[in-house]
């Protein structure tokens, strides 16, 4: 069967969910929380449910959470985006970065992507025609290499895909990315894509520069979020994408055809959520201390952490315990020490591997304990 | 700005869908039920959610609803699909969709699409890079003109999609036609989508011949459904494709990034519900009392009602009425008449219009009966 994506294998969230499964893991690699969700929140979708919101949602989202995603917007960047035609609701922020890639990037265009990136970017890319150019991202603070993304740039560069707070390694753009960003899509009319999804999960006070706090990007950015990651429902598949007007016509047309609308209970339920008060400025010192746990934890090893400041990921370095792969050596301590991570080496299209495993403290204080514990035995 | 599909516009659906709100008209246009949800089946959603099913499920779909999924396939069409391999949960028919023909169809394929036809085949192959080859069903019937088929074939050639019942006309296949598509489908190597969504609303004991009733189309076929249209409820946005455990891996690729999931605790409670009983059976004899109860309020009028085997649509022409064409009619009807529906001409490329017009009857009977009653007011 000759198909679109011949080379794509399983993806390592579900190999390391199953195999943490299989051998009765502590499970830190794929990211999803392993504690209870808001009661308010799940209380709001059974009412929607009662209430008859079964139907289909309007198809850019239900107009009462396109408000309050406005507001927030609003709230948090300082502008408020016009609900009907500059929001849209999706399936997750998988389906807004498969969109915006669906509707921008045609055949033969070639869009610049961060290694380590996340696994879809280069399969939306694939799969719209387009052709990804993997820039390696300085290690170890994971910071962009400016000079190297002017020197890869042609006339068929398309898209820049960001990811800030960034998967897997923590690392958050500064302002003066943005400023980079900036001068490249007006120089050469290339879009910015903004994985955002853990725009609430940051540390230490830092702020999240959002492709959205810069007025003069609106005409190329399209900036992507995540309900799942915010509320601790991965598994409710509901993000959002915030874009220009004249864009938002053309990924309207794709949303249409890929899922046409979103859970109508869900989208009722975190709308109704949202007006009742502030739920994510607990979020960021929540995960940071939960990140801080695992720090202690491992405090004093040869686990050395590198720097994070965002996501609920953390990279640590085991180059001075062993000098084996990072994929063999999370395999081995999945099924000898029982707990799992993720091979940074993953993330690179050629494996690069920086002897790094990233370890998801999105977990009850205990799954963290008894995770780093087994981690540790490693050490002895 | 170039995007990949410049000449979508609106959907029908949601034009008329605005227009009937904005109008205070009875809204049979659109195709969703306006009658309460089961309450048993709300609450296995709930229950799901109070017990912490809130993450994501495994990338193909929630084991327990996978397996209830190929016990229904084994009960309806005589054999067991494996959960593991030939079973996938997506978000919606929609999805299914889509996701069959981005990973099958490549730039430059054809792929046969019958018309009058659903609204997403062709945006869908034109998001793949290939064309579509519209062939009109004969009128009034909506069989299929076998002989203009076998012309259509070329070695582009890539996949043929049918409806089965069909929206809009509740045309049903025939054995016959499984056997025409088995035949083309083993002689000049074809794809068939077999978009079954209304599988279970077939009126007068008629018997669904689905794509996989046929053993020897299995290598060719990939059929979809929706518990959507099942269970009323369109808002969900929970649908499967069916298909060989060798097409599936590649499907399950694709899956992978257009959603990666599909809602956890919803996937939880349909698998719930359908283990508590048959909640199959009386589908089509509920909807073929309110096709009944539409026709007898038309009955005797100058609308006149084509055959309808399945769907929850009716096509009448009005041809004896007025010469108008169906899309000004329509609107006309929805702004004096207080009626909406859908122009049949807006499912065929190059707007054919014979005069018909779908009106959809998932209503409670006092929505039909006044709908209805707004329709023969035109007639005075
Ligand atoms: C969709 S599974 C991946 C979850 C995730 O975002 C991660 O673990 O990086
Ligand atoms: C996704 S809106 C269209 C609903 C429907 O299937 C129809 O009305 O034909």
């Amino acid at each position: 069967i000759s198909s679109k994506l011949p080379d794509v294998g399983t993806s390592i969230f579900t190999v390391m969910s199953k195999l943490a499964l299989d051998e009765g893991a502590v499970n830190l690699s794929q990211g999803f929380p392993d504690f209870p969700i808001s009661e308010e929140l799940a209380e709001e979708v059974m009412k929607a449910m009662k209430a008859g919101l079964n139907q289909y949602a309007p198809m850019p989202g239900y107009p009462p959470l396109l408000k309050a995603i406005s507001e927030k917007v609003q709230h948090t960047f300082g502008w408020t985006p016009d609900p009907a035609t500059e929001v849209m609701v999706t399936a997750g922020a998988t389906e807004s970065i498969v969109c915006a890639i669906l509707t921008l990037v045609k055949e033969g265009d070639e869009v610049i992507v961060f290694e380590p990136a996340y696994d879809s970017y280069q399969p939306c890319i694939a799969l719209a025609g387009g052709t990804m150019v993997p820039i390696p991202l300085n290690f170890p603070d994971y910071s962009i290499p400016w000079d190297q993304v002017e020197d890869s740039i042609t006339s068929r560069t398309r898209m820049i895909v960001v990811n800030t707070p960034h998967n897997p390694s923590g690392a958050i753009l500064a302002e003066s990315d943005l400023e980079q960003l900036e001068r490249l899509a007006h120089k050469h009319g290339i879009y910015i894509l903004g994985d955002e999804a853990y725009e609430h999960i940051i540390f230490e006070g830092k702020k999240h520069h959002s492709l959205l706090s810069r007025p003069s990007l609106k005409p190329w950015a399209i900036a992507v979020f995540s309900f799942g990651k915010t509320f601790h429902v991965t598994g409710w598949k509901i993000g959002y994408m915030v874009t220009h007007p004249e864009l938002m016509v053309e990924m309207k047309k794709v949303h249409q055809f890929l899922t046409f609308s979103v859970s109508t209970p869900m989208q009722a339920g975190i709308a109704a959520y949202l007006s009742s008060g502030d739920h994510y400025s607990g979020i960021g010192p929540m995960f940071q201390k939960k990140r801080d746990l695992f720090l202690d934890c491992i405090k004093g090893t040869d686990w050395k952490p590198l720097a994070s400041h965002g996501t609920y990921f953390q990279v640590v370095s085991y180059d001075e315990i062993t000098k084996e792969n990072d994929y063999d050596l999370a395999i081995r301590l999945t099924k000898e020490m029982k707990v799992a991570s993720i091979p940074v080496s993953v993330f690179y299209h050629n494996r690069t591997d920086h002897k790094v495993l990233r370890f998801c403290f999105a977990k009850q204080d205990e799954t963290i304990i008894q995770g780093a514990e087994k981690l540790c035995r490693i050490l002895k």
